[in-house]
Order: C-alpha cells, then sequence, then structure tokens
C-alpha cells in the first residue's frame, strides 16, 4: 500500500519540500462508512460496493468496484452531465475497460471523488502504470455525479478524493444499501412538479439461468418517480393535490398544474445508473444495451432525460459467461425492467411533518431561551427572536433557510413534544438542542450552532 | 479561503473523526512551480497560466485559469483520451461554460489534477455551489492527460490534487514556459518511428488588429513534429537515417522505414491542444473552430490522430470582443498556423550523448567504487558490477532500464570526463555522485539511490 | 415547372440522347393521393401534408412541407436506421434548415421517395442551386424509412421517386390521416411478443395561447403500444391471453411470455417522429427537445429503441412565434404528450377472422372450382386443390404464404358467406373472386392472379 | 430484370392509372458513360466502378460496386454535408454493411443518384427485400455530393436516379478515370484565396504483399491543394503571385493573402473519399482507420475541414484478407499516403487563357455578326453588341457571366485565331459557332444558343 511513498522517502526530500502544503479544508470532517438499514442482497462475487458519506453535508458517494477489467459502454442524456474518460467509452479501442465506477454528489467537485478512486488503485498496489504489452494495467475509474447542494442544504461540502477513496476501500460484495445513501444521500425527485420528495439510490437485481442482471441507479431526477401502475411514488403535493397521484394527472394537463409561482426548475437535476450483465458481449451490442435500457427509464421517471438532468448510464459486461440463452435486446429488455425496480427502490420513507397545535401555547421563558443566531455556514444563519409572545425567526445570512427568507419574520409554531414547525409545503421541523437548531431532525437534519452571544 | 473548514469547526468533528486518514502518498513531493527559461509572453490579461511539476516522477501540470466564465467547444480525436466532462461540452445548454483547462501528465491518473483544480476553486471561494437562478457559479475545470510513465521513466509519480490546485495557485498572466514544463514535463514524440524525441510543451500568440488567438500545446504524439519545410524537427534516428530527415520520406516508404524489431507503437501518446480567441462565437462556430484547428494539426505531426493518440481539442472563446473583422473560418486557419507554430516550439533542444572512448581507461577501483543495487523505486533497480574489468549493469527489479535488461551484463563504457555511456540509439549517460547513479543527469534525470549493502 | 427541361431542349438533344432509357419497373403502378377517412384537422397553415399510395404493395409515403425554410434538429435513437442527410443536422451551420420531411415505407428503397421531393423542389421552381449570397435557396429534404417488406406482403414493391414526388405535390394544410395511411400504409406493431398487430401513422395536435405543437408519427414498432393506463392497444395475443392485456405483465414475466417458436424479433422495425413547434428555438435547445420527447415515446411502445428499431426523430421549429410563456423544457414535456397522443392515433382498428363453421359444407363443385396456382409475384404463388373433399393449399414459391408453407397441404375452411379461413393467431381470410384470390380482403389485401392453365 | 413490372402487369392498372406521370424533366438528358483518358488502372475484382455523366451540366456521378456485402465506416467532418444513411454507419449493428458508395455533383439534389443506385439493385434483382434469417440481402447505397452549380456553371442540372443508375450498371473492375470526371466532373479547388483551380476525382492503389489499398477522392475543396513539397498544385493566381506558389506562404501570411474584394468563401465545397482496404477490421478498427486516414488529408488539402466543406469520407473493408502482416493503425498511416497520391492525381491539367493581341483587328462586320442574345438558362443568358468599333457584352438574365456583369458593357478581345478573350483572373474565352456561344469551349464549356431574333 502507499508505494509511491517510497520515491519521497528515496530522495529525502522531506526537509526542503511542502512549500505547499498537502491537506484540504475538509480532512476533518467525519466519514460514515457503508450505512444503510434496508439492503439488496446478491450473490454476485465479482462485484463490490462501497459507501461512504459526510454527514456534515450530508453528502456522499457510492463505488462500484468490479474484481477485473470489465467492458463498458456510456449512455449519456442529460444536458447537464458530470463524466470523467467518457469519450474513452466511445469505443475508442476494441474494448473500453474499467475498474470502478463512481456515483457522488457535490455536482462537478464531486469528480474528484472518481478521479481519487483510479489513484487509490494505484496507491494501494492494485493497479500500475504499465500501459504497453499485451497486460496493460493502468487503472480506470469512470462515474458521474448529481448536483445535491443549495437550496436544499446549507453548505458546500463536497465527495471529495479523501471519500471516494474511503467508500472504494470500503468494498464489499453481495450487499447494496437502498435509500439515502452513498452517491444518493441528498437526492430528490419530482422538481419540476415542485414535489422535491426525497429520493437516494436503488438496486435491483436478476437472475434468470446463469443470466446475472443488476442494476444500480441514483434518482436525482427533475422528473417525478412513477410505478409500473402509472402511481407517481412520492411527491410533496400542491394544495389539493390528491393523495393518490397519477404522473398522467399531472403531465396531460400540464401547464395546469404548474406551479403559480414556478421560477423554472432547478437546474441540476441527474439519473446516475450503472447496468451491469455477466453475460459476454461485443462493444455494439453493449451500446445498444445502453441505449435501450436507459430509454426505457423514460417509463419509471417522468419527465426524463430534460435539459436540466445530466442523465448518464453506464453498462458494463463482466464477460463471465461466454453465451446465455439470450439474445442482446432480450438483455436490454429484461435490464429495463429491473432499472424500474431498481428506481422504485430507491425511494426512502418521506417525512411528514406534524400538524401545528393551536391549542397548545408554552411558557414564555421556553420560548424565549431559544432566542439568538444560528449559524449553519458561512452563507446561512437564521436569527430566532421572541416577538409578541411568539417565536419567530429570519434568515440572517445570505441565503434563506428554505421557506424562511430575510426580508420578514416566519413563526415557529410550538408542539407539545417540544418541536417546532413551521407550516408550508415541504416538512419544516425544528428542535432545539443545547447550543445546537436542528432543522428536520433525522436522516435529512440539518444542523446550526448558536453563537455565544445571543443576539438582543 | 478554506470556507470549508467552517462546517467541521462548527461541530467539531475534530475528536471522533478521522478514522479515514487524509493524505496521501505523495504528500511529501517537492513541487517545483512555474520553472522555465524559454518563455512565451504575452498581452491577455484575462489568461493565466501555471505550471507546478514533481521532479521526482518528473511529471508535472499546467492550469490555464480565465478571469471569467468562458466558452468551450471540444474536439476529440484519438483513440485513448483522457477527459473530464466532454458531454457537457457537446452543447448540452446555451452554451458551454467552463473556468479552468488542466493539461498534466500521469495517465488517467493525472485525471486527479483536473478535478482538484474545480475543488480549489470553490475551497478558495472563487465559486460556490449556487446552481440555480441567473448567475450559476458552479466552477468548471476540464481537462485531458498524457502518458509520459513507463519506460520512460523508472517510478510511478502522478501529477495529483495536491499538484494541480498548486498550479492553479500559481496561475499568472503574460508568461508560458515552452518546453518540457507543466504537463509537458516528460513528453516525447515521433514514436510511430522509434524516434523517441524530447518533447514538451508549445505555445503561440497572434494579434491581428483586435483579435488575440493564442494556441497552447502538450505534444506526446505517437507521429514526429514536422515544420513547414517539410522537415522532422526532431528524432533519434536509425542507423544511416540521414541528419535532414523528411516526413515525406518516412511515411512514403512505410513499412521500409519500420524498425525491424518493432513491437507495434507504445500505446499511450496523446496530443493535447487549447485554442483560445477573444471574438465571441455561437457554440456551433466555436466547435467548427475546434474541429478545423485539430484537423490542421496533422500537418505539424505526422501521423497524427492515430488509435494510439489520446488527441483532445479545446476552443475557447473569451467573448471579449463582439465582433472583428474575421469570420469564424478565417478565424480557424489562423488558428491552425498558430498552433503550428505552438507545437514547434514545444521541442526542447535534444539531448545528445557523447561518443565511447575507447582509449580512455579509468583505474580498477574508480571503476570498483560504483558497483552495487541502485534502487529506483519497486520496480525498477540496476546491479552494477565490475567484471573482467570493466564496469557492467543488469536490471535487477521486475523492469529492464532502458536498454539495460535482466538478461545479460551490458558494458558502461568511461569517459575521461567521469560520466559513462551505454552507447545505443538513445542518450544513455551515467554519472555517480555520491551514493546516488543519475541516468541521463540535466533536464530528463531518473535518480537511483544506491542500497547500503552493497552487492558482491 | 419543369425547368430544367430548357436545358435539353436547347441543344436539341431528343435526337442522339437516350442511349439510357428514362423511367422504372414501377411507372405503371396506380398512385393513390391522400386517402383516408379518419382525420386529424388542425390548424397550422405553414404545414402542408401529402400521402402517396401504391395500394399494389401497398406501400406508401408521407411528406411534410414547410411554407418556408425551418430549423430542424434530429435524435437517431435505432440500431437500423434509414436516413437522409442526418449529419448535417447534427449543427453543421449556424443553424439547420429544411423544406420538407418524409417518410416512406420500403425499407432502405423507399429512401429514394426523400431524395426525390428535393428534386421536386428545383423541378417545379420552389428552390434553386443558389447556395451563395445572403439567401442560399437549395432545397433540403430530410426523412426515414420503415421495413414494411415481407414476411408481411408479398412483392417488393418501394416508394420510388414517383411517388415521393407525388405525394409532396399532393400536400394541403390542416388535414392529416390517421392509420393505414401514407408512410404507415402496412405498418405493424408488436412484434417482440409476435403481436404484429396493424398499426399505422398518427398525429395530435395541441395549441395552448399562441404556441402550437403538433406530432406525426408512423409506428413500425417493435415494441407493443401502450396508452397511459399501461394497456396493450392492439395485439394479437397468443393462446389464453387475456383479453386486457397490460404492457407490465407482459414485460416483467419476460422471457416467460416469449413464444416457444420464437425465432428471434423480426429485424427492421421503426417509429420516425416528426415534432413540430412555431416557437423559435436555438440549435441548442431545439436539439434537448428532440431528446427530451424521442425519450418520452419509451412510456408508449415498449420496448422502444431496440438495436432491431431504426427509430429516428426530427423536431423542427418554424420560429413563428419569438417567444411564448413556455420555457424550452416545457415543451419538451408537452411535445411528450402529444407524441404519446399521437401513437395511439396511429392504431386502425384490428381485423378479425371469423370462427370456422364446421358445420358448413359447401358443394365439392364450388371447391373445385377455386384449384389452380394463384400468383401473388415473381416469389410468391400459392397451389390451391382438392382433396379428399377439402379445400388445401401449398405455397409453391419460394416464400411461405403466411402460415401456409411450402412442406404440406393447409386446410382452407369454407363459410357459408363464401369466404375461406386458415385457422391460426392472425387473421387469415381467403376469397375468390373471378380469377383472382384475395387474402385478407380490405385495407390489407394481398391479391394472387390465377394462372390460366390451372393446376390438376 | 425489371423484376417489379410483374406487379404491374399482374393487376392490369395500366388503364386507369399513372394520374401522376412517370419520368421527370432530365430525361433527354445525353449521358455519357466511364469517359476519361488518364486511368489509374488496379487489380481488384471485387471493385467496379462506373461513371456517367451529363455533358449539359456538366455535372456527373461514380458508382463504386463491390460484389459482396462489404463493411463500412464513416467519418464526417465538414459543416454541411450531404449523405445518405450515415447513422446507420455509426455502428448500429454489429457491421455496417453496404453493396454500393456513390459520389455525385448536384448539390443535395445530387443524392437522388445515391438512392437511385440502390434501387436500381433491387430492380435489378441483385438485391431483395429479405431483411430477416440469417442472409439479410436489402441492398445498401451510401453516398456523398460535392456543390458543383453556379457560379460555376450557367444551369441546373443535376445528377438524378436515371444518372446515378447509369454510372452503376456501366461499372467495371481495374479501371478509374483521373481528373474531371464522374462526381468530380465539375470540382474546383482553392476558393478559400480566390485559386478557383479545375479539380476532379482522383485515385491511388498500393498493395504490400497481400495487402490492397485503394483511395479514391473526388476534391471539391475550398483549401488549395498542396504536394509533398508544399506547393501549391493549381491555382488562378492573384497579381504579381509568384509561379511557384507554396501553401505555408498563402497561409502564414493570411490575411495579407486575402483578396481585397473578397466576399467571404463560396459556401459550398467538399472532398469526398472512399477508402478500400481488403484486410478485415472489427467496426472500431474501421472506425479509427477512418478518422486517421480523413485527418490526414489535412496535409494535402490546405485549409481543411472548415464549416464550408461538406468533408465525408468513407471507409470499406471487403474481408478478402484474414489478416496481414499490418496493424490497423499502419493501415492508417499506409492510407493516409495513398489518400494523399489519389488527391495529386485528381488535378487536370489547367486550362490557361491566351493573352491579348492590341495589334489584331478584325473587320466590324465579323464582329457584328456576333452581336445578339445568347440564352444558356432560365436565369442565364448574354446580350453581344456591336459598340464603337469594338465587341462588347452585357449580362441580361438573373446572373451574372462569369466577370460580365449587367450594370456595364464588357469588351470582348479578337485573337487573330478566331476567339475572343475577357481578360480577368480567370479563363474567359469565347467562341461563336453557327448560333451557339461556347465559354472557355473544351473540357469545361458553357454553351449559349442565340436567339432567333437578335436584339438590335
Amino acid at each position: 500500500m502507499f508505494k509511491n511513498v517510497c520515491a519521497a522517502l528515496l530522495f529525502g526530500l522531506g526537509a526542503n519540500a511542502a512549500a505547499v502544503a498537502a491537506g484540504g479544508p475538509q480532512d476533518e470532517l467525519e466519514i460514515t462508512l457503508n450505512s444503510g438499514e434496508t439492503l439488496l442482497e446478491f450473490d454476485w462475487p465479482i462485484l463490490e460496493i462501497g459507501t461512504a458519506e459526510y454527514e456534515a453535508g450530508p453528502t456522499g458517494a457510492t463505488v462500484f468496484r468490479f474484481g477485473r477489467k470489465v467492458h463498458v459502454a456510456i449512455d449519456v442524456r442529460g444536458g447537464g452531465p458530470g463524466t470523467v474518460n467518457a469519450p474513452y467509452m466511445e469505443l475508442g479501442y476494441k474494448y473500453a475497460e474499467l475498474d470502478t465506477v463512481v456515483f457522488a454528489g457535490g455536482s462537478w467537485y464531486g469528480l474528484e471523488a472518481v478521479t481519487g478512486v483510479a489513484t487509490a488503485l494505484i496507491d494501494d498496489g492494485v493497479r500500475d502504470a504499465v500501459a504497453w504489452g499485451e497486460v496493460p494495467n493502468l487503472a480506470m475509474s469512470v462515474g458521474s455525479v448529481i448536483y445535491d447542494l443549495g437550496p436544499r442544504r446549507f453548505n458546500e461540502i463536497y465527495p471529495d478524493k479523501r471519500l471516494g477513496q474511503a467508500a472504494y476501500r470500503a468494498a464489499r460484495p453481495g450487499v447494496f444499501a437502498l435509500g439515502a445513501h452513498g452517491g444518493g444521500r441528498l437526492a430528490v425527485s419530482g422538481g419540476f412538479f415542485d414535489c422535491n420528495a426525497k429520493s437516494g439510490q436503488g438496486g435491483a437485481f436478476r437472475q434468470i439461468g446463469d443470466v446475472k442482471i443488476a442494476v444500480f441507479t441514483v434518482v436525482n431526477a427533475l422528473g417525478v418517480i412513477v410505478d409500473r401502475d402509472g402511481r407517481v411514488v412520492a411527491c410533496y403535493g400542491g394544495e389539493d393535490w390528491p393523495e393518490d397521484l397519477y404522473a398522467k394527472d399531472l403531465l396531460t394537463s400540464y401547464p395546469a398544474t404548474k406551479d403559480g409561482d414556478w421560477q423554472g426548475p432547478e437546474r441540476k437535476n441527474t439519473t446516475l445508473t450503472l447496468v451491469v450483465v455477466n453475460q459476454k458481449m461485443t462493444p455494439v451490442d453493449l451500446k445498444r444495451l445502453a441505449v435501450q435500457a436507459h430509454t426505457s427509464m423514460a417509463r419509471a421517471i417522468q419527465p426524463y432525460s430534460t435539459v436540466f438532468d445530466g442523465d448518464v448510464l453506464y453498462a458494463v459486461s463482466t464477460g463471465e459467461v461466454e453465451k446465455t440463452a439470450f439474445e442482446p435486446i432480450e438483455l436490454g429488455v429484461i435490464a429495463g425492467e429491473v432499472a424500474w425496480d431498481a428506481i422504485l427502490s430507491s425511494v426512502p420513507e418521506q417525512p411528514r411533518a406534524p400538524a401545528i397545535d393551536l391549542s397548545f401555547e408554552p411558557a414564555p421563558e421556553t420560548l424565549q431561551s431559544h432566542a439568538g443566531d444560528y449559524i449553519f455556514s458561512d452563507e446561512v444563519s437564521l436569527r430566532v427572536a421572541y416577538r409578541r409572545g411568539k417565536l419567530v425567526a429570519r434568515a440572517s445570512g445570505s441565503r434563506d433557510v428554505f421557506s424562511i427568507d430575510k426580508k420578514s419574520w416566519t413563526q415557529l409554531h410550538p408542539l407539545p413534544d417540544g418541536r417546532y414547525v413551521v407550516p408550508e409545503r415541504y416538512p419544516f421541523v425544528i428542535v432545539f438542542e443545547d447550543d445546537r437548531m436542528k432543522i428536520n431532525p433525522g436522516r435529512w437534519a440539518q444542523t446550526g450552532r448558536r453563537l455565544e452571544t445571543a443576539a438582543p
């Protein structure tokens, strides 16, 4: 491990070097490895998966690592994709080979997690720099990113080299965490209809005879997720929207379903997908499989592949089985169904905000005790004050705090259980713990710390 | 600077975190910033350039940094390109915008330098994570890599995040180092004809009226570099090859000019090019400029864009001038000429090996004093021994040491000035300094350290 | 009209020329213009549509003709597309312009109908050869083809220059025939599941405020056509298949739904689509619209864009309206819904075969009177004979006659109304009229003529 | 032959059909087959070539016909290409196969010659409509066109179906006419520098051991044609331009070499190229060969692949030899040299205009006898008059007659041999024969006929 260190030691550079400091601003952030309770389990030893997350974001990365060089084709469909080495996969050589596929948050900043896995492969001695002769041994790491930053969170932490390498080194076979984990840690879906449902990463696996097909996907889609009966699986609906929401109703009546305040879609959505088959395939067949499976996903996510999605699909053939009972086109059909299953499995349980309790009135001193300035990041802070018998809040940084803006005071409604609620379309719950404020405590919490000197 | 640190400090994660250590194996390597004596100077304040090199490789990176968002188009032509974010540049949005272009060594490992510059932009507070609203402010760093590893050097040091960020932070306007610097630190050219000439990075600038055009290129081409008279600019020729070598003679008589021992071309060559114009251009015109200028380079590098090249050209428009006297096609013609100038400027003076001096016989003890095992890296070491009155050497690691292999002893011929020579097609000079051996001392030196316990 | 004639006349070439005869083998075929009863009517004067059909095939062509140069983008998704001028539409110039879009049967042979419309434009004096100056005036005709030949019909008649030009000259505004007309004259759908439902061309139009969006499509898809409730709209199902067939049931249980005799999918299927909007769009936005709308069609056709489909979508902006209330992405969403409507409208009423009537026994001389050799084309003929009190048939050419093969006799079951039935999965009805035999009389009839000398 | 006729005859449609007349405006034009004296001869039976020309244009088509299905890859580089079936060749199926490649004049109108060859293949019974089973037998004809219309000629005759089929049926092995023939009948080169040299079609063939490589090209390039010493091979130079013109001088001093009157380049130039190798190749290798060989042509044509070129290269592998001594990359290098030879061979001898003879004064009645209106086409006519002792001319149609415009009278200078000369940069010679005027008599003549009633 860490073989290049020898070069440094050999030349005794330690003394006069390091004019440029190593290390970066996120080096102290805590990393969570392989979290998740709802697991997809499957039998496919060649494929190992690891996740790593910065809870402080939250954001994360998922690394798919193959036990040997596998073949890959890519289909890029969205308007704003983030990719590493995509043109290489467009059939430059006889076969495009790779070691790892990385899905990460952090928008373009998260690409560092993708390239960092390639260097982990050489640092750890798995691959080297041999590009000549019969057995080229360069590490090839490809991957893509989703946008999981503001306004959905209050900091700019991104998956970096350190996080990507941690996920890579944590990879193990047979298990994949479903929901808000890894690269899908802070994904959402349905922004086109202002649904902003919680989303995540999904996976599904199918074996028919000796054919294995797995699909893994991080669904951060502008469109809504739709099940096979046409139902929208997750959406914080508008006023008067039915509980049982059908995609066809949203779409055929568009633009009537458009929110009046709609400012145009949030610009950075993306669905990242990895299809893995064990059947050996020619580059052309693998490319066709990628196109066919990718296109089929327009059923499960509606609308799909818009200009504001950066959709990318990687199709990998491990080549473990020379020939099976299936034609490539049939693998494409089956992969499309496995992909639909994977998308559905990505949706975590949606948090719900409690109703306001107008009958409950806490003691004034209780409300007063929460007053203060809560700092979430350089850009985001919230001033909480006690005014005319109510606890109110106003954004005091450069950005809004969800629906609490800088212009006016918003009431925080108290609940008997000590929580506070801001009534709006999306859950907005606040708890105060010691010197901290947690917004939406739980899996999607954003935490602010109270400044020592409280505001008057 | 380092704004995300606040998140870490805020939550006091320092104590229980860091199960995953930050930092990497190359953190102690010395970095050389903005080296170079032969400089292209030009007047274009919006464009800043920095280089950083790990002398221990040697390898390096060059970062082109624009003072504001500029527009870009890409033309990928080679069979094995290394790229970041290429599909985004294929017109996904109204305009593809970027902040920096990075050219680096290290093959695919060097892509870490590209993504690392994007994160430097957010870490330093130049860009942030705002992707919505009127003014998206995400950092966009694109770039490509050349293969500059074995067999041309004896270690696997690669440009990493730290090196890329150092080059980015060292960027300054108006100056560009020509020759073996930055991303072209260990480039070669002409491998198709076994020339293996030293190469580097080149640049040229032309202003006509208010139009500015600059081209920067890292020439690590399989083909030979050719001047406007058809002469091969640099090549370690085969036996009986004329001093004045013409590309047409090499090419029209192919395969007669093929070396008998030829095992097929080295697999990783690449010419990376950046064309910058100040005229505002539509995405379509910029793409056409990229194609036209890239194609024109087939005159200056022959053959060009082979399957074993990973050629990539980035065309950037700064949009500083709304309209000039020139049509886009004319800018393409001029850019092609500036590119040819840039390619020619990339060629450093070629080191020459001294002739053997058969009349010179050093004292046996002098020869004996050099015996020992010299370690260059995990894979490469050289055993030097005194045998039958001669100093001889044999490769003792897993790889050959240029023409010295593992099977037999090769004589190191002494010169009166203390140097030793191995006669072959390419320069192979050795000097012993204290406990070190330098092969080809100077700009392209490889250094080995003698093991404490010498071999018998 | 016919302006180039002047050149011929001018030079008096009539006498010694014509070593090469003009005219072709299909010149005598009858052409049906603008047939169809179920019409889509819409208000959009700039767009004129004409259809022409060779009933003898049957096969046909549909020409969409714009009253001025309009802008176009293309999205090619299928494995085996037939196209004219596709690379030009990939943003070669500032705008890709066109005059006409042609959809035709005949597989690659039908491309002649596409190029023939361009020459009609110059022959008729609408366009000329002026490519220079401010107003280039070259005719641009693009288009694509479907495979509508064997085994679904018994001849090889294809849409040719003459048919394409006839459709072009018959174009008129405001009307589009739905079903088995024009380019969709002999389309089928659902071959992946052996449905082989009759298909055709569909169209839909929507106006919202001043935005107009129309979609026209020829659905010759390998997949089944699916409505917004997930129901398969048309399929000749296998034994025991439910009347109410759902795509999800066919697909999730695949390969169980695969026919045991399945030999792999028929190789030539294609869905051709034209999206027209009146809003002015940049080339990039138009391309994104094409990708988004095309992808959305995977909901209405399942599976879609397989290797054995040659799917092509043309997105045209007439630019009549500078700016509307809609963002391009919204136009994409709406276009996707209009496309779904168009696909559904393409399905004609499916012919049904009557049940066998075992109680009916016609007079032997009636049966005997039909005996003979019926010739459909060079490759296809059917021998009808009276054997052991039954009317039987055997294929006597080089190809089978649907389920009647060359190896054995198949009974033609008589019905009281004079028709005969061959019981199988698909309708197979025969009537005898004078010296002709019609298979499946009506819109999809194939007609054979009895040889003068009947078989014994 | 003409098998589909049977369908027409069978149904006796002759009587009531033909509401749409067959035949077109060019049916009476005389066709010249396989003309040419300077021939490339080569031994490769599988490859047959035919040319057909309409002298009245002049314009023409060249058809390359392979004796069996061969594999193809395409590289489209120019801004305004005309193509048929290009996306199919981008690796949709395992192999892209074809029967014929057609190069034609006529700009987009000439694409009719390409599709017409496919239908000739089925009409003649060479291919049929069988797309299913083990041996698909559909005809595949691809090809591209050059712009060879105004201002370089005075009519709008284009290669049509009839001409393409004639060329196809005239194909024979082993011979290819060099110069102004077939698709290159009216090609020019060097328009970027206003050279407007006569160009044509070129070909070269090389056999090394059992490897055969041929390149055929129609050079209608915006750039100048350059030999291996850097010399411009053909150019009507500007005033004071040296006889020995070097591309580097034109290009490095650009824009000084730009004509003061320059209005921007003529918009339709194109170099069409076909590379044929007999070695079996994978789709990926064939694509790389196309890219490499195409790029290499930037040496022989400068500038190349501009937005106003529609450059297309087809690379065909006949697969006759399973494996040779050469790697694909080497075939690419050799193909690049053969392509250079082919380009050079395309240049016909440039016609030169005689000098004015001021001492010669013909009899006034001789001059007067030529007065009249000469009609070249609907758009082009020339009024010749006798004024103040001189013969003068003025354009009297909607277009200029080369340098003779509509605004003023231009003198026609008499020569003792009966010819007349208009002195300008390009040859402009006139002869009067009976009631006709020939401009530039010979291979590039344009002929006008005198109106019966002469102008006063």
